[in-house]
């Protein structure tokens, strides 16, 4: 990792992968053809990409129950305490509308509502995320949405991982299909005879998913198209360089594209973190991908002073921020733009990542300085209601006619004053 | 206006115009123009297409103040009451965070955070909008945003119409430049010499500044690309013919693709509708978009009774809709999927537009289903807390390792060991 003074501003922004023109084709193919032709695109594309045939793709509840039966019982119970950590965290999110009484009968008020039906992609490939299940699946249920579809591709052996069966199991999620790709979300967003579409689709994916849920936001709601992850630490001579490394690899194992970050007052700090990351790396299982990661996108930055510390995390509005100095609350209240923050020793990102209750869908790429982790609010809508009385009408409408007639609008005057032609107003 | 049965499914949807290659081409190019040249590009792109030529673009206080002083005095004061009104129905949507305390010293909470700055583009053209500058305006200043301004090409005399102005000036808002079209967006997300980058865009415009708002999405937040507006009438014997058709005609007159449908269980009602609107179109200033828009998007559906009614227009999700019918706030709560509800025979559509408190920037498209009006929640973001004392940490760092693990993530569950590795742990 280099060290650099931190003199000039910095910024995390990565030009992150579009796809390209002929992905782009394919993705936009997919979908026609799905729309077209339902369930028959979907088997013909789970074929020719995940090269699993099935004549059903409901995963049967025998299949749930199997895997469920066949669970190590310890991580089925790590992964309950998670489920009801994050539900609490998220229940505090959960609001009401609100009724405003006007003079002489007339109201206005906001009604919340929360979609019909939502559908979460969770990818295939090596690794299964079933923290991703609880993470998505949680707010749209504290929320009030009755139906919550998953979507996954299934591996050679025609199965999905356990993990994420019993992770949906744990939460009550019995509709799960065996789809992935582009077909997945072509079905989430215009259903097939199989799939009865969803109002939003959230969760991660590769590049096809990723231009699919693109192409197909405004038919549907889709979350964030999520970014490799970020983390940044700001610390300061109290910290341990151990353990600081070790939160800055926790990240960069996730992706060549990853980034960590250390801002720091110290020097001693800095140079032991450079050398205690190198030593971490080595052996560690995805050495490479941390690796490269560390390579392309790791950097020490050395700040004259905390305050000019806290101006340059501000200005990368990191996803992850661990805050691990002296008097870390009151320095993390400093922090306007970050995704997470974690304050204090103790509270290592991967803490929020599985288990402490907030959200670990959260913005990337310097986003955070406008967007906010998944919550609660993402799986509700607001109605206005107005309703006016007569004698609010008869009081307003000639104000209202004026503005109306302001913007050249004669037809909403008339509208307003409509009410008064039968009294030969 | 065609009368119809309702017997199948019906929808508002309508394909919109996104845009050709050449647009978007030009479009990119005036984006990358403003980046890389400032107010130099601004500044040729102002002269080429607005036809205006200024050496400084920032609105003096002069100007505000000269629009003000020439005002008409019962206009200002009707605005001064209308952005009262939005005040006091906004101020209700701001919240605060919360913190959950936790076992042991430890806690989570959310903090809410306003935007640092935003911007709205105000078209500009024949009509002069000023209920948009309240509507947007007002849900961000709500939320405590410290930096508003406001763009909007000026006329060929240089100016900026005085409603505009003196609708800023009411709220308080004094960064007001003269520019228009896509090089405004571009000079509010990428910033030049003159005019300071913002985190979020929001207001509508022309298909260029759609099309660059698009472009730089992620760069910075952006609201809803709104389409046509829409009305839809809920109504049963008891509504008043005239009264109906002038409310379809106040949203006719918006655009030839605005759409406006009635759905009531009166045959009686229906016919008297569509000749009301035939009536009411003659002599219409706007008669000759209104005609347009009924002729193609214009539609009166007979619902067998009031349950079948509800249901398709929860199917059609409109931006706007009314409900003028016998028990209309029982029905009302039936609705599921609007942007906005104005209940019985006083509440006409025109009084959310401009007075009542409610916002007017709505979902349009049938994206009621799952996207909400612009509200104070769209300008600020939630930034995550996680504070783990020593002793939560101790009891559930084996539970956050065993999950890393189980995703495969090494990396993750060493971070949360790592602080029991200086005690040998």
């Amino acid at each position: 990792m280099k060290i650099t003074k931190l003199t000039d501003a910095i910024s995390l922004k990565r030009q992150l992968e579009g796809g390209n023109e002929e992905q782009l084709k394919t993705v936009r193919q997919v979908l026609q053809d799905v729309r077209d032709n339902g369930d028959e695109a979907v088997r013909k594309y789970s074929e020719m990409w995940d090269g699993i045939s099935l004549s059903d793709f409901r995963v049967s509840q025998e299949e749930i129950d199997e895997a469920v039966a066949g669970f190590d019982p310890q991580l089925k119970q790590d992964l309950v305490e998670a489920a009801e950590n994050i539900r609490y965290y998220h229940e505090a999110q959960k609001r009401d509308g609100y009724k405003l009484p006007l003079a002489d009968g007339s109201w206005l008020s906001q009604r919340i509502i929360p979609l019909d039906a939502v559908g979460l992609y969770v990818p295939g490939g090596s690794a299964a995320y079933p923290s991703s299940v609880l993470m998505n699946v949680i707010p749209a249920q504290v929320a009030g949405v009755e139906r919550i579809v998953i979507t996954s591709p299934a591996g050679r052996d025609g199965l999905l991982p356990s993990a994420v069966l019993v992770s949906a199991s744990i939460l009550g999620i019995s509709e799960i299909y065996k789809v992935g790709g582009a077909q997945a979300i072509a079905a989430l967003a215009y259903g097939t005879e199989t799939i009865a579409p969803v109002d939003k689709i959230t969760g991660p994916g590769n590049i096809f998913v990723a231009l699919a849920k693109r192409e197909v936001f405004g038919e549907v709601a889709i979350d964030m198209i999520a970014g490799p992850s970020e983390i940044c630490v700001l610390a300061d001579d109290s910290a341990f360089a151990d353990e600081v490394a070790a939160d800055l690899l926790s990240q960069a194992e996730h992706d060549p594209l990853a980034c960590a970050v250390l801002i720091t007052t110290s020097e001693r700090l800095a140079k032991e973190v450079k050398e205690e990351v190198e030593k971490q790396l080595t052996g560690l299982p995805r050495e490479e991908i941390a690796r490269k990661s560390i390579e392309n996108f790791g950097q020490i930055y050395i700040a004259e002073n905390i305050d000019r510390a806290i101006e340059a995390v501000n200005s990368l509005a990191p996803e992850h921020l661990e805050v691990i100095t002296k008097d870390a609350v009151d320095i993390s209240e400093k922090i306007r733009h970050a995704g997470a923050v974690f304050i204090g020793r103790y509270s290592s990102e991967p803490v929020g990542d599985y288990f402490a209750g907030t959200n670990h869908v959260l913005p990337t790429n310097s986003t955070a300085r406008f967007a906010s982790g998944l919550n609660v609010d993402d799986f509700i809508k607001r109605t206005n209601v107005v309703y006016y009385s007569e004698k609010t009408w008869e009081q307003n409408a000639p104000k209202i006619a004026r503005l109306a007639r302001m913007e050249g609008l004669e037809g909403h005057a008339r509208a307003v004053e409509s009410r008064g032609w039968s009294k030969g107003e």
